[in-house]
């Protein structure tokens, strides 16, 4: 027994059966005799139906408007939900953003979650109520309503949660839990039991879509309990914590990301000042650079490769075309048939073995390496899109993760 | 120049076309000079979606959750008209109930509106925004939303105009004006320029269908300017103020009810307290009777008539028959072929010859009176429905309203 937030996207919600499907899950957490908040998206399509509308009328309509417009999404969905628990017969409540004090910075569309006065949930709580927070949306300091961007409702759920000292943060996906890597690719994939923060976050930004980064910061910086768990069956899912109490395991996952593309300017002068050109440039216009190779070339001269998201590449290559005066480049070249394969793990820093291994799997398979990257707890390389699924088989089992 | 609020109805904003309309005629006003505040009601058949997905969920949603619900209607009409004012390149903020101060009691779905704090609504026109506020909703002391009932939209228009000082509370709808009687039926009505809060109390109230009564009440309260006038045509409407400013007419209007029905209890006891008995009863089960008439019976009985709205006539009746061991009728009759015409007019106050020259319409065309009652502005008769439409015809020439 204790306090448990749970949050649910906009597919969990989508039309009046699952709506069900939910409140029973809600229902059963609190006859077990938990305090439960639910953070809830808007249902399924309402966002892009709320979008098409507004782009219909005016396509460059300010963030304000729009952040109007789409917080009625959760506004709707979170009623429905209220309205589906009542006819299960438990005392329910459901609050917007702003009802619930969630109080966020200025910046309409992308608003960052600054604080959370519970005070209200608090209230709710402690009169017995099931309590139901639109997610995604919150209030700025001008009483404005603001949305906090992508897996926005993800953070809502933990800030929740850290502002009320939850002692779980559920977040029910379509998927069971984390895995040692995309079960579509290695059917032997074996689910986790358990993941440490930091782990969540190298495995987040190397392509696995469980859960955004954002809002495993801010549990890590709140040291929030998150377990990531199905919406449509009833099992345990994986627990987001932190590190010193999870198991140490040298590699907890393999991850796939194919959306990523490279550039290589090739023979560029070798003076110094070269790559901070470029990448201030870049970073500018607000393109990610992920790997970065520098070599050495011919005659004092040198080659820098890196790598953006597919979405960044145009935008990146006309930069680089239009600011070549300064940057040099005798050839800019680009690839789009490339796949960054990461292996994450905590237990990797005190083991200096694990890029060795990776490589020998590449190498036991064929595959050839075209850049390598490196953090504290991953290791990433990037190789041929095609030979992407065959070398996280390889290394999958090199590790021997599916035991 | 001055402060203008103008009331957009759900019909004048159901599609894009629709809400570029408004937001023309908006900024047309604001163009001229003025302050523009705009009230918007929901898009088109939005409240009826949202109504069918809670029944979806739960018939007996409580109205807490259902005005959480249907407030999402007007969040997204007011940012879509926000945004094609944006379009349109004029400056704009859209507003919730909440964020406009819009204070009501507690009853939610048909909650009354206690104060409108006008602050954010002034800063923002300080500003030179045309501000948009969602119309049918509020806030309660508790800091639940809550929405208005039927007719809500007028009522939240004239409460912002009362609490702004506004000059002007123009209604939009899908007629011209007031006319002196419907048009339908007499071709020759005359729109009128302007008419008193009085007579358009009792025009509404005898089945003129152009403004509800909660908002004309609320005008005449804090002496508001209202103009009703059409979303289409670019033209004068009707002008509702205060008795001694608009021109005494004998007759504004004549208006015409079939959502009427008549009962009659045959042969009560003359006990005193009798009447009182049975209305009583009807009012505890919120039956509103409209006009009573009792008649001496035979041997010391009497007979009492009134009449009921066509809905509440079944219940009415299981009341009366549940409770006729305390009322005592001989017999219960009822008849829905009733209709009631009113004519309306301050001039009436003064002139006691109305009554006597709308009966003798009625009696030139061979129309039979059942009932009567009166007001001080008013004179109502019961007939025949099938008599209705002629009734009003010899009663408009009568008077001869057409000049």
């Amino acid at each position: 027994m204790g306090l448990i937030v749970q949050k649910f996207g906009g597919s969990s919600v989508a039309d009046a059966e699952r709506v069900f499907r939910v409140a029973n899950r809600v229902v059963d957490t609190y006859d077990e005799g938990n305090d439960v908040v639910v953070v809830v998206s808007a249902q399924g399509d309402t966002t892009d139906d709320l979008i098409a509308k507004a782009q219909e009328i005016n396509k460059n309509a300010s963030k304000r408007e729009m952040d109007v417009l789409l917080s009625a999404g959760e506004q709707i969905s979170m009623s429905l939900l209220a309205m589906a628990i009542e006819k299960l017969g438990r005392p329910v409540v459901s609050l917007t953003g702003w009802q619930a004090g969630v109080n966020t910075d200025i910046n309409y569309s992308k608003a960052r979650i600054k604080r959370v006065v519970g005070e209200r949930i608090h209230h709710e709580l402690d009169k017995k109520k099931i309590v139901i927070v639109a997610g995604f949306q919150g209030i700025n300091k001008f009483d404005d309503i603001t949305t906090l961007g992508r897996g926005g409702s993800d953070t809502s759920a933990v800030a929740i949660a850290a502002a009320l000292g939850a002692d779980l943060c559920q977040i029910f996906t379509d998927v069971t839990g984390v895995y040692t890597t995309d079960p579509r690719i290695v059917p032997e994939a074996r689910k986790l039991n358990e993941i440490t923060y930091d782990e969540m976050l190298e495995l987040a930004s190397a392509g696995a879509n469980v859960l955004h980064n954002r809002s495993v910061e801010l549990a890590k910086k709140f040291n929030v309990n998150m377990e990531v768990l199905s919406s449509f069956e009833k099992v345990p899912g994986t627990i987001v914590k932190e590190e010193n109490t999870v198991e140490k395991m040298l590699i907890r996952g393999i991850a796939r990301d194919n959306d990523v593309a490279r550039i290589a300017l090739v023979n560029i002068d070798d003076t110094p000042g070269k790559a901070f050109q470029i990448f201030s440039i870049l970073a500018k216009k607000k393109v990610n650079v992920d790997v970065i190779l520098q070599s050495i070339g011919r005659d004092g001269s040198k080659d820098i490769s890196f790598t953006v998201s597919s979405d960044d590449l145009e935008t990146a290559l006309n930069i680089i075309n239009e600011n070549n005066a300064i940057i040099g480049a005798e050839k800019v070249i680009h690839d789009e048939n490339v796949s960054k394969v990461s292996v994450v793990g905590a237990g990797m820093t005190s083991n200096p073995g694990v890029a060795a291994l990776m490589f020998e799997a590449l190498y036991d398979a064929g595959i050839n390496i075209q850049m390598i990257s490196t953090s504290e707890i991953r290791v990433s390389v990037l190789i041929d899109r095609k030979d992407a699924e065959k070398a996280v088989k390889a290394i999958h089992d090199k590790f021997e993760l599916n035991n």
